[in-house]
Parts: structure tokens; C-alpha cells; sequence
């Protein structure tokens, strides 16, 4: 694989579907992983399955299910929950364990009440019991975004030593500047003994909004694999957007990543984590909102008219929507109601334009939208005839 | 004032409002003008006078109703525009006029169609028109993310002799990454002549979900002035979250900079925009979200339960949301039901935990979200009642 090639890693049915009001039954599941998998997901993180009987069911039926993509199950170090997700992952032709514990002195101290020696040794025992039932082990190194360097090192060393494969740097609190989160994995890159036997993954929450130039510093400082979800849902604030790290690297070649995602595939996805999970997409989300591609300024509609470039950097294509929009408001210029009266058969002169545009805008002020009804209104008010030039 | 207060310059009513479906009436302008100025905003934006009546209205009744925050209108680099904004800027206290031109390559040759040295003449000549009605001018260099450094340092350098006070460098099609951002700004910081006379603001654009990380890139570089909204709304994607680089800026204090923002007011801000403009926010908005202080799965209930900052970096108080709160689902553990259970007054042994737990988890592989009254039916089944030890 090719050394800058970055490993998608879709966490959209375990941290996603943690979410209030997303939850989903295992058909819905299984379609969503149906959907990653043609889309060009490398990694489906499909549950945790030592939390329900409903939860086990799901993974064992996505492990089924996909034929690719590698199929990975959450848990503690803890053996129980360790055994689970082995169990749950038998039927997987590409199984991963995904296994850790908080190393962050602030977890250690009151949420295991234990010690930085003892939640190194679990984290070795959690590896090796993991790699008892499978090749393919990820380690977490929970809130290691507020860890302190060199006993992240450490328990990185440890690990990969027991056998892990993949190592998360989660962001868990979504603290993290994009600097201090860049220069953390560089610190482990440099660092840390052995690590070109493993790859380094980001996992960044988006409290403060940097989730996604969190995840694009990991990989500009060695991280191979970066985690995210379908439309940015997750814990929280949530979880890094796939469609933003994806298109970031798109739009960027100079960054010389490679990722195996169908760009074309991004809106149709969205829109069906959205529906099946009743989790709306604000109109100004970035890459899958309904906004993304719409143009209501008359300076933007009047550039993008002109030539699409000087206002969109992103085909819609590229993400599968299938055309940007012009939409009058009051903010519209006579460019825009010129366009918008051709596409609806209305050829205007100077002198027509002058006068439609007059009774827009009055009718811009007094309405959110104005559409192509309205339109045909005013043609008839100002007695202007279909393609009557 | 200090060498590091940051301006926030909120652009809500302006951009923002000229968002599809986001069209406001007068009455509802002076209302979010009134929070704007509560919360502590800097300078508010509060229209493009030019474009039409109903918004030339809405800037001279802003600036009547606002007494300490500057309103500033948007004006293009043509005469009419710039006397337009100043006439509905009459009755502000502290006029600020907003004009500029587009600058990149792609601005000048395709929406333009004009040469270089003209859009320099063009640009002086629209700064000089501003100065003649007001002291306090800005000048924007449209998509000057993707204008070369030098020709643009040359446009800036003549607009400061112009007597502009204000130069906004707008990622106008969020095409930027943050270390290219931050490095344009910190060329214009070391290489125009006079640069101490003027503020040097960021305007950034969400279409890669980079505009929280730009702004705060620019400010690391010399910016001091960010233009943002309330929910970053705005064109296409939208602009800088207002709230994000408000919080990121208080929550790393390492960083040294200041606003005047009052926090506590932001949540309220916040929900008063959306419902004004019908402007969703998905849950999962970062600070603003319903979900942004939720914590549903069972790992991070406990950790809350335990000590609030295991997994939240910000109180929730400190920005008006008055709880964070534990949601029950299937991916919830002992702990929080053990919680909940006792917030309506049932006081689990560790025996009927385990029964309620186990019967927990069934109605939790049904339904979503698990809530008081089905607790209270579990209760029942398990005869378990109030106070009951």
C-alpha cells in the first residue's frame, strides 16, 4: 500500500449510534454497513458488543454481511467485554479487535482509581487476550489528547510489543488546538519504539469545532488512519465529518494523501444516516447540507453565472448533488433574475430586466424566497410574454 | 487596548441573513441587533444597504437602535453602493462602511473581467469615496485565500494610505487550509508597509469544515479582528461559529487572548437566531448542539457521574446551558441507571441494580431512548419501590 495511502475508518454505527435518538435495529445497520462498504470504507467500526444482547446481535449480523471492508468491535480492557467482541466478530472474513482504557491522569485518578502502572499492565493484558482471537488488534489510549507525552510513549511501546496493529490517539474531550494534537503524534512517531510495525489513527471530537483540522494535523504528522463518521454525529459535539476529511484531501492533491473512498457515493450516504438514524444535517454543514452548493448573494450568483470557479471549489458532482442553485432572495442581483427568468423561458431585454427587477425586489423584501411562480407573476404583471425578445 | 484583544465582528445579519430561507424583517433585525450588542459583540454587520429597500431600512433603524457597538454596511468598490451605506448609517454612533473588490486571479479575469492595476485604482478610489462619510473603514480583499501575496500586499498597502482602518483578508470560498491561512496573514503582517495603522481581520468559510481552525490560524499570526455568526450561518457552508472561536479562545487561555464576549449568553443567542431565521442546529453542533453536553454511552455516563471533566472541557454554565445531561439508551451501563434511578428516588441495592439492569436493557434494545416513566415501570416489575434502600 502506497506510504501516504490514508485508512478511512467509519465509526457511524458504534460512536454515532451511541447517540440519543439514533439508535437503529439490525436491519437498519446492516443496510448503513452495506452503504460504508460501496463507499469505500476500509474499516466499519459496526458496534460495542458486550453493552446489549442488541448491540452482540448487530455486529455478529454485520460481520456477515460485509465481504471487504474490515469489521472491528469495541471494548474495554476488560476480558469479558473482550471475549464478547470476539464472539460477536466470528463470522467476520476481516475481523479487528478495538481495546483500551483511559490513560489521561485525570481518567486514571478518578474514573479507574488506579495508577499509571496498573493501567499499563491491563492495557498489555487487554492486547494480548485480544490477539489470542485475532491478528488484527487496535488499541485506544483513551483522553490521550490530555496525556502526557512520554507515558503515552510508554504504554504505546508496551502495546505494540503484546501485538496491536493500530494505535488511537483519541481526542476524547475535543480539547485539542490543531497544533498540539499534530505535534502529539509526531512526538509518538518519533518517539515511541517499534512503531513502524503499527499505524498511528486519529479519533477526534468536535467540541470546539476543530475535529476535522485535528484529524488532517495527525496525518500531516504520520497518522495513517483517521475515524470518523457519516455527517459528523457522534458523542457530544460529535466526531470528525468523513465527507470533510475526504474532501479536504480531495481538493488538496498538494498533500499527496490517497483514501479509497467513491466521493460521488458521500451525499447519498449522508442522507441515508440521516433518515434511518432521524438525525438532521443543518442546511450549513459543510459538504452535505442543503446550503452547500446554493447561491443567494447576487455578488456570488453573479460570479458563479459567470464562471462556477469563483465561487465553489468542490464540484457537486464530486459528492454526487447533482447541480448548484440559484436562489433569489433580496440580496439577488439583475444577473441572477436574468438566469433564473431564461431557465424558465423569459429571453429579457435591458428595459425588461429594468422593470422585473424593480417588482422583485419588492417582493423579495416581503418574502424569504422568491421562486419561479413568483416569477411568472411579475412576467404577467409587467406583460412580458415567454421568449418574447 | 491590549495587543491581544480580539474584535468579533459578527456578521449574522448580513451574511447570514442572506442565506436561503433565512430572510428577516426589520423588526426582527433591531431584536437580534439588541442581543448581538448584549453579548458583547464588537461590530455588527447589519446589511448591504444597496441591495435592496427593505435592507437599506433595516441598517438605518440598526443603527438608531445600537449605541456602543459599531454597525458597519456592506458596500461593492462602486460609488452608488458606498454613498447608499453611508446614507443608512446616518444615525449610527459608530459607522463603520465595508467596501472592497474581488483580488484573486480568478475574481479579476472571470466575474471582472479587468486587469490588475485597474482593481488597484478601484480600490483606492472606493476607500477614499468611504472616508469622505466615515472615519472607520474596511476594505475587502474578495477571495483573498486564493490571491497571490505580493499583488495583494500592494492593494493593501495602497488602501492603508486611502485611510483604511480595517483590511479583511476573506477565505471567501473556504478553499484554505489553517497553515496556509495563517501563513498569508503573517505575510501581510511582515510585508506591507504601514500595516501597524490598520486591523487585519479573518472572514472564513466552512466549505471544508476549516473555518473555526483559519480564524484561530489567523489570529496566531496577527489577526485581530475575526468576522464571524451566530451558528455559523452564511453563504454555502456558512462562516466561523461565533461560539467556537469564542470558546476555543477561553478554554486555552495559553493562547492569551481576549474578547469581550459574555459567554453565558451565547446559548441564548443562539436558540434566538434560529428560531427567528428558522435556521436549524443540528444536534450535534459543536458549544450550541441539543446534544453538545448529552453523554449517552455507558463509558462516558460513568466517567461523568465520577467527575464532570473526565469528559466534558467545558461547563455547560459557561456558556448558559444549565445541566449537562445523562441520557439513557442501550449503550448505557450500571451507573447511569443507577443515577437516574436515584434522581426519582429509587435506591438500588446491588442485587435489584442487577435485575433492573438486565430488564433495563431489554426495553433499551426496543426503543431509543430509555426514560423516567419506563424506569418507573421497571420499578414496578421488579416491586422495587421509592427509597426502598
Amino acid at each position: 500500500m502506497a506510504e501516504n495511502r490514508i485508512y478511512i475508518f467509519d465509526t457511524t454505527l458504534r460512536d454515532g449510534e451511541q447517540v440519543p435518538g439514533c439508535k437503529l435495529n439490525t436491519e437498519q445497520k446492516i443496510e448503513i454497513a452495506h452503504q460504508l462498504e460501496a463507499l469505500g470504507v476500509d474499516i466499519i467500526e459496526a458496534g460495542f458488543p458486550i453493552s446489549s444482547p442488541g448491540d452482540f446481535k448487530s455486529v455478529e449480523a454485520i460481520s456477515r454481511a460485509v465481504k471487504n471492508a474490515t469489521v472491528c468491535g469495541l471494548s474495554r480492557a476488560v476480558s469479558k467485554d473482550i471475549e464478547t467482541a470476539a464472539a460477536a466478530l466470528k463470522y467476520a472474513i476481516r475481523p479487528r479487535i478495538h481495546t483500551g482504557i483511559g490513560t489521561s491522569e485525570m481518567h486514571i485518578k478518578f474514573k479507574l482509581k488506579s495508577t499509571q502502572e496498573a493501567i499499563l499492565e491491563r492495557s498489555v493484558a487487554a492486547v494480548k487476550l485480544a490477539k489470542s482471537f485475532v491478528e488484527d488488534v487496535e488499541f485506544y489510549a483513551e483522553d490521550a489528547g490530555r496525556t502526557d507525552n512520554e507515558y503515552l510513549a510508554r504504554v504505546l511501546e508496551a502495546v505494540i510489543k503484546a501485538g496491536a496493529t493500530v494505535l488511537n490517539i483519541p481526542d476524547t474531550t475535543g480539547y485539542c488546538l490543531p497544533e498540539e494534537y499534530g505535534a502529539k503524534i509526531r512526538y509518538l512517531k518519533e518517539n515511541v519504539k517499534g512503531i513502524h510495525k503499527a499505524i498511528l489513527s486519529t479519533h477526534c471530537h468536535n467540541d470546539l469545532g476543530l475535529a476535522t483540522a485535528n484529524s488532517i494535523a495527525g496525518i500531516q504528522n504520520g497518522a495513517r488512519q483517521i475515524e470518523c463518521t457519516i455527517n459528523g454525529i457522534g458523542e457530544r459535539a460529535g466526531n470528525t465529518s468523513l465527507e470533510e476529511v475526504v474532501m479536504i484531501m480531495r481538493q488538496h492533491p498538494d498533500l499527496a494523501f490517497e483514501t479509497g473512498i467513491k466521493t460521488p457515493m458521500i451525499y447519498q450516504t449522508s442522507r441515508l444516516v440521516s433518515e434511518r438514524m432521524g438525525m438532521p444535517v443543518q442546511p450549513n454543514k459543510a459538504i452535505v447540507g442543503a446550503n452547500a452548493f446554493a447561491h443567494s448573494s447576487g455578488i456570488h450568483q453573479d460570479g458563479v453565472i459567470k464562471k462556477r470557479e469563483t465561487y465553489e471549489i468542490i464540484n457537486p458532482l464530486d459528492v454526487g448533488v447533482d447541480h448548484s442553485k440559484i436562489v433569489l432572495t433580496a440580496r439577488s442581483g439583475r444577473a441572477a433574475v436574468a438566469y433564473r427568468a431564461k431557465n424558465i423561458g423569459y429571453n429579457l431585454t435591458k428595459d425588461q430586466l429594468d422593470k422585473v427587477y424593480a417588482q422583485f425586489l419588492e417582493v423579495a423584501d416581503s418574502k424569504k424566497e422568491v421562486d419561479d411562480s413568483d416569477l411568472n407573476h411579475i412576467m404577467a404583471q409587467q406583460k412580458i410574454g415567454v421568449l418574447s425578445t
